[in-house]
This record gives structure tokens, C-alpha cells and sequence, in this order.
């Protein structure tokens, strides 16, 4: 009898391992599922046994009860596989081919995904633009941290590594694919990271220091991340970044310090709605700090790429305009600088296949800059709780054993 | 003897015309000049008899009183004049030339002015980046309201006519080229117009109208312009705009009336800071409404031009958020839809020469489109007048009634 | 019982109109099939039945017998069509849709097409990237001059216009869509065609004629075209390009005369491998002069987009180098230029729907433009000799007479 | 009083070291100086004491007398130096400022110049677009090799280097600010080299390898270099290319046994006119073999930057066609795989101050790629011999024994 284990949200600051069904090649109803998207067939996709499978701080702001997300959503949108059943309507993938699996599920059919914006596809979320696995509001396809997993449209989203041999000895790399990586190159590219630029980066959890990295895949000439937390910084200095400690004050100063002069070419929020303030104010919830801290560290003609996620309405907010997803942002300097700003997930398929080659090539060591560290799936609670306390780690469930193996 | 008259600011809602010193190349001390530029040597420049020179919107914030500009400053940004004097190091440009002015001052030398950046020329204003003529907080060049006026770095700024009769049949065209044409324009490209797109233009004032034809010479398949003066709208209309009227509401369902669904390509803010509320707000000041509707009524994957001004100060703000230039944005729905954002001044000189082209070709009738109404210097004041009182007219001072001819 | 008929090549300059099979959704054998595509299976393609399909100046270098194109293979790529049957695996068209169908076929799931580069698909010809409806050596699939039609891969590639009346009221217009518009409008798009520029076209054929109303709704301020055909030429006229005659010499001066200087910004090839001499040498093949003589009338930092089809092999080349597809180019000419130039097939799909609306909101009138003119199915024989003539036309088959009706 | 001492070309095959006149603010008459330079004021210029000039494979040509330059016309266009006078029109610059000077000359004052074409500059240059210091028929300017050069329009050319004594410590990265690092750079860039690309590179001369130096800091996963000399492929291994030796045979099997397929995302011509044939043709000129080649091995939709130079005549050529600068291009072959084709000189100010920035954070050993050499002004002639020899050497000339210091 095929069974199945999964993760999933459990009420704030819960998350519980449990069965769940054997998935098919159709959207069943559950935990979050959307109506409209009840019994959609799928022959499009297949159904994939998982490789590793990530915890995202995407995720974490679920868990933390910062979202609707109801209770027994199964989690999970950051998913390597193995293909053990295709669709009758997969042409270019079969059994036992092992893929990345991008966070954003995309038809491939629509004006969008045609436009390469696959983050924003219109066929399958019935809400609005733009899904994801295992995630609140996104239409409700099942995450993926699982044993086993359908992902739908799969000949257009998936992304087939070459060699299997290859790919299993760099999977801690190449599970970076699926969410993170691409979203901290997304955060750099938008920036406008480039040869001989430098780069500020807010935030050195995992999307902060992909971005990081990836502006050094850009050819950033100095990459320097801030954030409150020294084991993080730590592990930015480990490959090359200079690091602000924000607690210590606005980044300015430091940026100065580091550069001879206070400004960046480049500048990524990898934070997001969740920003605490600087200085004497950190640690306390300030929405609008980040954003407002960049303008002034960007200098004029710059960029701010945006991947740390912003939303319409966050009941946990501290104050009113929170709640409402309002931030009060000195847009009178951003405009006196004529900068220009970039917000949005990450259309994974525009960069997964080029940075697969980069790490094919060993051109960089994206597991190793963000501290992957494999977990088994009944560790996984284990996993969100020290993520959310603010390790310098990146969890990677290893939910058959093919990992630690 | 050298004579020079000019239109200067005399306290809130007031201008006045007065004698003031013919110019010299070399920038003297003067209301509103930054002692740093006091005495600087222009020998780049020219000495311009002005043609034509127009009263711009953003010269309506600082004579309504909502910018620290001191009396006395000489105003006037838009210029378009003949060439009497060449400084001895100007090689490309010699007396009678007739030359379009670009507002910004860009010294051609740094960094910004290379990468075609001269809204932020670095070595013109001593305070920040970016510069223009007859501007509080600008550098103090004296401003073009004038029968004449001194244009530093005249061979890197200014546009020369190809052939002087031809230029003066075009002449109330050709005056747009020196702000808000290329201002309209630059609106337009940075929120992505194109061919066969849908663009939303809030403001129907005459850098709305502008960014509406320039939308049009983009190839835009429908351009819907939005205020709340009939007047503005009417104008609008006649050159092939639709048009929405906010004080009846906000613009999405009046954008959906008109397209069949409630969203656009593209959009672009040339309201600014001044922004009065929607619907039944309407009238209030409201500073963020103009941003907040356009993040609502532009579809994902879209782009939002914002040449409209927005200051890092504004004494005048309706509240103390305002007054400290901060606004209460909706990010997470842009951030939903995957939006880009585009700020600040145009940098005239990449577009001015291939706008010329348009006009001259007649591909464009831009004066048509603005309603450019020509008054003498006299008359300023009146016109500074009617111009905020909301009518719908550009006016074209003419020093020397050569346009009146 | 179904039926269907069809135009085939009958050899060199003939074509027949005669019964064929009836599509399924699979490729069958038959001329021109390559053999790894037969017995293809296309659940994802729908069957359409032909509202119009027009004849292509790509179609007459078979049609001439200048390829290796087998005697039956049914012509035709460019087709618009109401959809009367749709595979099991098309989600989100359904009988009834009026459609338009890039020529270019592209499965939606490569690398490539993920990339927007339909044009050079890796997946639907077994011998290249690239395929196309009804050419030679583009994989076999069945050409559209016929009633009925199997175009695979239904939800990628099909344009769905968005209410049939409005569309058949514009029929006429949309059915330039599957190729020539979007041929054209690349070509002025690669060659780097906007608001503002001069651009030459070399070619006054349905392409080149395209090309012109692309530059023009680009925004271009001069559009020129150059032919030695004086009807095609005047056809040019008629939308507001100015012409040159190559038959009384190489364009350059005639370009002079008209803009005053003998360059250009932008030019586009829209002519191909079968060119003639210019001047003196006019009527003789001479392949590389509309090449050789862009170089010459691009000013330098131009772009030279080439729709125009160039053979790697070419049986009835003037010369053995002609034959092996081998031009001599002055490429040193283009070299102290720093020019740019774009090969290959259009990709369709990144512009035909901008076009579309472009056409439905009025804004271009591109059947008027090439001169469209219905013949019956029955007629084929007689447009092709027609065209091949040189009529200034661009004959569109109406196989079911719904437009004539 | 002032001397100087300068490397003249001295007939085909012969460079000699000599007295010349001591550099003033205006261009002198001269051999190859164009006549309507002759008296050119340059009150914008500034006179360099030469720190570093390196002599260049485009040096070459003219040295092997494969060009139409005059006897005694002074050599070198690659300049490092510090500024002994400035003219009274630079504002920006002042003596002792250490400078990289870009070999092309522009006025930053024309259109192109406006729009970051420098290499193609409209004021420099009597005969065309684009100058250059110490080359026949590019205006006339006295070259560089040499103790003092005059460098006109100093404000807008040059890039002062940020701290003297860093600079001094990193000259011999910085020496090749002027040309190579960013010429390859630009071959690489408009090639399309990015992250996770494989990149191949004909030629492994000093721009060959700098080229390649740049796809690596672009971010391209594998770079290929194709040679026929041994030491210059070593050169290229030395830095992490895989290579190709093209005597063997022509690159494709090559490129296959290293990546598994045949082809490239983009390719970069290092050669240019003086190309030999591959394989068994080896040693023998044959113009077009370079390019042809890049067509076979870069898949479809790639891009082929060319920066080796191509010419309008070559009086040395191998036949009738070469000598007129025709080459007999495959581009049917590039038209079915869509390939684009960038050429030109390098505008190096759209790169230099990057490719510094990365140089001074120590991201690039562009010096060590290269092998750069030091060598006294005396030993000049013995460095082109050498050169031309094939040598795996980039010669730089130490006028003043800075270097050597």
C-alpha cells in the first residue's frame, strides 16, 4: 500500500509530522486547498519520491502565526526529486530522472509564464496571479515536505539535472535550487548587481546570503551584509563578505567604514514585513526600517531589489497601518536619488537552469555559504525551532535517507 | 547697455517680474545660490537669448509655498533660446545657434553624466546629486524666466536645431523638449509602455498629457488618462486619450468600463506629492493615494513611472508624516503583483534629440496636445495664476515676441 | 465523412489544390514528414478549422524550386483558425476560440521556448532547432493552405482573440499575425527601430511592408523603404513611408536626398538570400548586396535586423559559393562601425499579442498596409504566379469563404 | 627643457625608439596626423607623464605593414599615466592625479559620445566615427609609447585612479584598464557571457585571455579558449580555462570532449582578419575561418562578440577578396540557429571603472592572465618581436622605470 509522511503547520509555533495520503495526479481537497482548485486533474505532472526538501523563512512566517494559514496545511515548497510516476501528458521527463522542482508552480500556458514571469502565472491559483506548494493563499497545491510529492505542469517546471551521479554528489548545492538560490540572485540581479559594483544586502539568513553569493556570481567587487545576528555575520565573512551589525547602529557608518564612503551601488532587502529596527531599536518590529535604511545606504541611480516578502495584511502587525500592510517610507529620497525598486517572488525558471551550471562547474558553494544542514523528516519541528531562533543554518530534510547515505 | 528682465518668487502664491543682471559666464551670488557655486567659472557656457521659456508645474510647489525657497530666486527651468555669447572653451556650438535647454544641468565629467545619468550629475550642486536651473535646493543657477540666461556645459546640455527657420514653424513643439516632453516621456518608458500596452496616467496636467502622447508614440494600444478637472480631461480626449474621473471614485472600475477588465500594463504617477484623495475624498490632500491606487490598478508583472515629484520634506505636509516626506504605501500589494517602481528626475538629454526628431518629422504634435498658450514676461504672473487655478493650458512665456511673430 | 483539401508544391513553380486527408491528432506520414516525427502523437494539439491562411514570400523560394522541398508537401504557415476539436491534454482552449497560429511550432517546454526563443525550439524537429507549418526540412508538419489544420501544442502557442465578432470584423488584419506582422516588426525591432529614428527598409514585399508599419508603431520619425518595384513602392506610399527606387542606383544617396544625411539609425533586410543587384546590376542575383549595402547606409552604433530568410544550402545559387550559402560581406565596413546584427526565424509569440491589441484598439492597419487580398482555395495556384510576379498583394486563402461572406 | 622619447613605426616589420618633440595642448603636425587635425587646440587636454604603455596585437598589424600607416607615425593607444600640466578648460583633473586614458579618443560632447558610444566618438576623427591614440587613419593622435602624451578632452576620457600608492601596488592591473581588460570584457559582454554560461574564445592573444578573464567575472560557468600555439593555450589553463587546439582540427570535437555537447551559449572572436585556417589548413591565412567557425559552435540563440578587428582593405591580404575586406561568411548557418553578431572597437568607459573597482578588491589578476611583462621604452623593439613571435606575453613599457621600482 503506498503511504506517505509529511510536515505540517500544527497553530502558532507548531508543526507536527503525521501520514498523509499517497499523492495523485489530481488536487484533492484539504488544508488549504482552494475550492475552485478541488479535483483538478493533473496529467500534466508526476509524482516525485523527495530527494531533500528545505525549510524556507518563508515558511516561518506561518509558523509563527503570522499568516491565515490554516491548521494541518501540509508545508514544504522547497523540493528536489526523484520521478516515480508521469502524466500521461509529460512528453520530456520520465521515471526516475531527478529534478528541481521551483517554488512557484506555473502552467506554462498562460501570458505570463509565456513572458517568463512565473511568479506570477494566472491559471493556477484561483485568487490572484502568482502559487506556490505548501503555502497559505498560493491555491493550495501540497508542500513538499514529504516523503513523496505531485508536482503539476511538470515538463514546463522542471528542471532535470544532466547526470544523476553528478547531481547526488552535489545535491546539498543543487537542493538550493528550488527556492533560495534563485531568490538571492533575483534579489541581486534586480539591484542591478554587475562586475566591479558593490552590493548591500540586508538580512544574512539564507535568501541574504544566496544573494550574496550570487552577487559575487555577478562579479560584485565588494558584497557587505548586515544583520543583528553575529553567528549569521559569521557565516557571511566565511566566503568573502564584509558585515555591519545593525544592532550597533544604521548601516551607514559601517558602509562607510568598509567602503571610504557611505553608499552602495546595489542594495537587497532579504528581511522583509518582518524587519526589526537598528540600532537602539533593535530587536522591536519596524515594518518600514529596511526599506527606509537602503534608500539612504543606495547611492543615487541605484537599484533596491526586493525578494524579502511584503504583504497586504499581517494580523500579528504592531501597530494599525501594519495590520493593513502599510509602511510609512521616505519615498522623497528614494525619488531625489532616482532610484528604482523591484518587488515580488522570484521567477525561479529564469535563473535555476544557469545557476544548476554554475554549480555543475563548481563555480560556487551555495550549500556551504548558507551552512546546509541535513535533518531527518521526524527532525523537522526540531528544524523550524532552531531556524527560528536564529542559527546560522539552512535546514535540508532528508526525508528517505538519501542524503545522509 | 546689457539689459535682463525675469520673473522671480516673492513669498507664497506670489511671483514678480523685475530687472536683474544680464549674465555673465560665471555664476554669481544671488537668492537661493549655494555659497559653493558662488563665483564658479562657466567658460563651457553660453549666454542664450531666451525664445521661449514655459511655467512648469513643479514651479507651483515652491511659489504655493511648499518649498524653503527664498524670495527673489529667479525661476524657470524650461528654456529654449538663441546662442549670443560661447564661452572660450565651448567648441561645438557658435553664436545664433537655436538650442533646446535641458532642465537638468549636468556637468558631462562624472560618473553619472557618462552612464547617461545627468538628472544626477554629481558636480553641479554642491548639497546632493542632480540639478536644474531656477530651483530651490538645486545649486542655484539662475533660473530662464528671462529675456536671457547663462547655460553652463553648453556643449554636452543643449540640443541645437538642425535649421533655425524649420525649428521656429515648430517652435511652441520644440519648447516641450526641454522638460516636459522628455519628463512625460520618461514616465511613460520607465513603466514599461510599448506597443500595443494598456497605460493608466494619473494626472492630466501638462506632464500627464505629455507622458499620454509620449505613451502614444510608443505604440501604446489605449491610454487613459485620470484627474479630477473636466477642463484637463476634455484636453485629453482630444488628441485620442480615454479618460476616468477620480472624483467620481477610484480609477478601477471606470478602467474596467473602458478595457473590460480593471487593470493596465503600465502606469504612470505625474501627480506627485500634492495628491488630493479619490472619490469622496476628493479635494483633501492625501499624499499616497495617487501611488496606492496605481499599485492597485496596474496588473502583476507590471511597471509604475513616477516622475511626479516627491520631496524628502514638505513644511507645508497635511500632517507630520507628510511633513517629513514619509508616505503610507500598500507595498504588499505591489509586492503580490510583482511590480517595479522607477523614481525620479527625467534625465532630458536621453530622450530630447530623438523627441526632436518626432516633432520635426511631425510624428507628434505635443504643443497641441498641452494646449501651449503663449503670454509674455509680463504676464507671468498672470499665467502662474491661471496655471494653478487649473486650467488647461501650458504657458510659453515669450521675451522677445518672437513667437508672438 | 471528413474532408479536407489542401495546397501542395507540384514541383518547381507549381502548386495543385487537391483532397487530403482530414487531421488527427497525430502526425501521419506523408511528404516532407521527417521519419522521427512520424506517428507523433499530439493530444495536446487541437484540429482548426482554416479561417484564413495567407501565401508567404518564404513560400515561393520552394515554390521557385530553390530548396529541396519534396513534390506533395502542403504549403502554408500562416493560419488563423476556429478551433473545432481539442486533444485531451489542451486545458484552456475549447471548440469554438477563433485563434491565430504563430508559424513558428514550439512545444512550450524546452529550454528555449522557455526562454521565449520559440523560434528555435529544440523539441518539434528532429533535425534542428526550429520549426515551422508546411516547410521544407521544419520537421513535416502539415501545412495550413487546406480547410482543416492539426496545430500541436494548442495552449502554448495559440493566440485566442477575445471576442470572435470584434475579431472577424478585423479578420483581415489579424490574419497577418501568425507571420508577416510580427516577421516585420522583429526585424525592426532588432534593428533597434524607436520613438524618434530613421529607419531604411530593404524589401517593399509583405515583410518589408510590415516592417515599415512596425518601425512606424515604434515610433520611428522617417520610415524608408527601398524595392525595385514601383507598385510595391507605391504601395509603401500609401501609409506615409517615403521610398527609394534600387533599380537607379544604391540607396545611399537617394536616403540622402530625403533626410539630408546618407544614414540611417536602423535597418532591416527584408529581402534574403534571393537578392538582386542594385543600379546598373538590378535584375542579376547578387546575394550579399542588400548585406553589403545596409552596412553601408547604417550610421555607426546601428542596428541591421535580418528577417529575410539566408540558406545554408541554396541548389539554384548564381555561383558555387551562392550554392553553398557562402556571401561575401564587407564586414570590415560594418566592423569600423560598431554595428549590430539579428538573425533567424521571428519568435511570434513575443509579439503577437502586443500586436493584436495594437490592431483591436485601432491602432495599426496592416491589412490596408500590405494590400491583403482574398482569393478562394481554389485560386492558390493563381496567387502564388500572382505574387511571384510581383503584385504589390498579399493574398490571403479564405478556404471556407467566411470572409468573402 | 623638455624632451621625449617615442616608438615610431618604421617601415614593414621595423619599430624604433627615438627623440620627439615634448607634447603640447594642441595637435601638431606629423606623420598620419590628418590634416584637419593640424592645430587642433586642446585646452581640454592634459599632458601625461607615461607610467605604463603596453603595445598591443592591433599594434601589430600596422607593424607587419598590413596597413596603410605612415613611416614614422609615433605607436601606442594603452596608457597609464600622471598628469604633469592640464589645460585651462579641465575642471575635474589636476597634476598628479594617476589616470588610465582609454585608447579610444572621445569628445564627450556629440551624440554618440552622449550615448556611451566613445569608441565611435563623431569629433575626434576628420575621416569617421571613432579615434584612436597612435593608429593610421584614426585622426592623427600622437600615440603613447613614449616618456609624455598629450590626452585631449581629459575631464571626460580619463579615469583617475582613486589612491596613488594603491594604484602604484596594482599597476600592472591597472595598465590594462586602457584597452585589452575591457576589450575582451566587451567581447564576453556582447557575446552574451553570464552566469552559468559556457563561453568559448578564439584566440588566446592578450585580448583572447582578457576576455576570457572577463566571462569568468561575468559569472560563465566554463570558458574555452581556442588557440594553435601551445604557450598561449598553458597561459590560459593557468587561470582555469579549459582549451582547444585548433591546429588539431577544428573546435567542436574539441568543445564536445570537454562539455559533452558541441556548442557554446556564446562566443567571442579574439582573432579578427588575419585569421589562419583550423587543422590541416593551419598557418594559412584564410579571414573567415574565425568566423564560420564561431557559427558551428554556438547553439541556437547565442551571441558572437566580435572585438578582434576586422578592415575595410587589407593591402596584405591573401586574394582579391580580402584585400578588399570581403569575407565569405556562412550566414546561413548563423540565420538558422538565430544568432546575433556584435562588432566595433570597445567603448572602454562603458567598462573601466568597474573592471578597476574589481581589479582594486582584488576579484581579478588581469595582470597574471595575461603574463604581463615589463620592459624598458629602449627595449621596445625587441617587445614587438617577440610578440609577433607568439610569445605568451603581454609586453608593458616602462618609460620612466616606475615600474621597475
Amino acid at each position: 500500500m503506498a503511504e506517505n509522511r509529511a510536515v505540517s503547520y500544527a497553530g502558532a509555533g507548531k508543526v507536527e509530522v503525521h501520514d498523509i495520503a499517497y499523492p495523485k495526479l489530481e488536487l484533492a481537497d484539504g488544508p488549504g486547498v482552494n475550492p475552485a482548485n478541488v479535483g483538478r486533474k493533473c496529467e500534466h505532472g508526476v509524482i516525485l519520491k523527495v530527494v531533500s526538501t528545505n525549510i524556507c523563512g518563508s515558511d516561518q512566517h506561518m509558523v509563527r502565526g503570522r499568516t491565515t494559514a490554516p491548521e494541518g496545511l501540509i508545508l514544504g515548497h522547497e523540493i528536489t526529486g526523484e520521478i516515480v510516476e508521469v502524466g500521461r501528458d509529460v512528453e520530456f521527463l520520465k521515471v526516475g530522472d531527478l529534478c528541481s522542482v521551483p517554488f512557484n508552480i506555473a502552467c506554462g500556458r498562460c501570458r505570463n509564464c509565456k513572458e517568463r514571469k512565473t511568479g506570477i502565472c494566472l491559471n493556477v491559483n484561483p485568487d490572484r496571479p502568482g502559487s506556490a506548494f505548501g503555502y497559505v493563499d498560493m491555491g493550495g497545491w501540497v508542500g513538499g515536505q514529504a516523503e513523496y510529492v505531485m508536482a503539476p505542469y511538470a515538463d514546463f517546471n522542471l528542471l532535470k539535472f544532466p547526470d544523476r551521479d553528478q547531481a547526488m554528489e552535489k545535491i546539498l548545492d543543487l537542493t538550493m535550487l528550488s527556492d533560495i538560490f534563485p531568490t538571492g540572485f533575483h534579489g541581486a540581479i534586480t539591484a542591478g548587481a554587475k562586475p566591479g559594483s558593490t552590493v548591500y544586502i540586508a538580512g544574512a539568513g539564507p535568501v541574504g546570503l544566496a544573494a550574496a553569493v550570487g552577487a559575487q556570481l555577478l562579479g560584485a567587487a565588494v558584497v557587505i551584509v548586515g544583520d543583528m545576528n553575529e553567528d549569521r555575520l559569521a557565516q557571511a565573512r566565511s566566503f568573502g563578505c564584509e558585515t555591519v551589525d545593525v544592532s550597533k547602529g544604521s548601516p551607514q557608518d559601517q558602509i562607510e567604514q568598509i567602503l571610504g564612503i557611505p553608499e552602495v551601488d546595489a542594495a537587497v532587502d532579504a528581511v522583509g514585513f518582518e524587519a526589526k529596527g537598528h540600532g537602539a531599536d533593535s530587536g522591536q518590529e519596524a515594518p518600514a526600517t529596511v526599506l527606509n535604511s537602503l534608500m539612504d545606504v543606495t547611492s543615487a541611480g541605484g537599484g533596491i531589489g526586493i525578494p524579502g516578502l511584503y504583504v497586504t495584511g499581517d494580523p500579528g502587525g504592531v501597530d494599525d497601518a501594519a495590520q493593513r500592510g502599510a509602511l510609512s517610507l521616505s519615498l522623497g529620497t528614494g525619488w531625489a536619488k532616482s532610484l528604482s525598486f523591484a518587488t515580488g517572488q522570484c521567477p525561479v525558471m529564469s535563473y535555476h537552469r544557469e545557476l544548476m551550471n554554475a554549480i555543475l562547474a563548481d563555480r560556487v558553494s551555495i550549500a556551504k555559504a548558507v551552512n546546509a544542514t541535513i535533518i531527518t523528516l521526524d527532525d523537522a519541528p526540531r528544524g523550524y525551532q532552531e531556524f527560528d531562533s536564529g542559527v546560522a543554518r539552512k535546514f535540508v530534510i532528508d526525508p528517505h535517507g538519501m542524503l545522509a547515505a
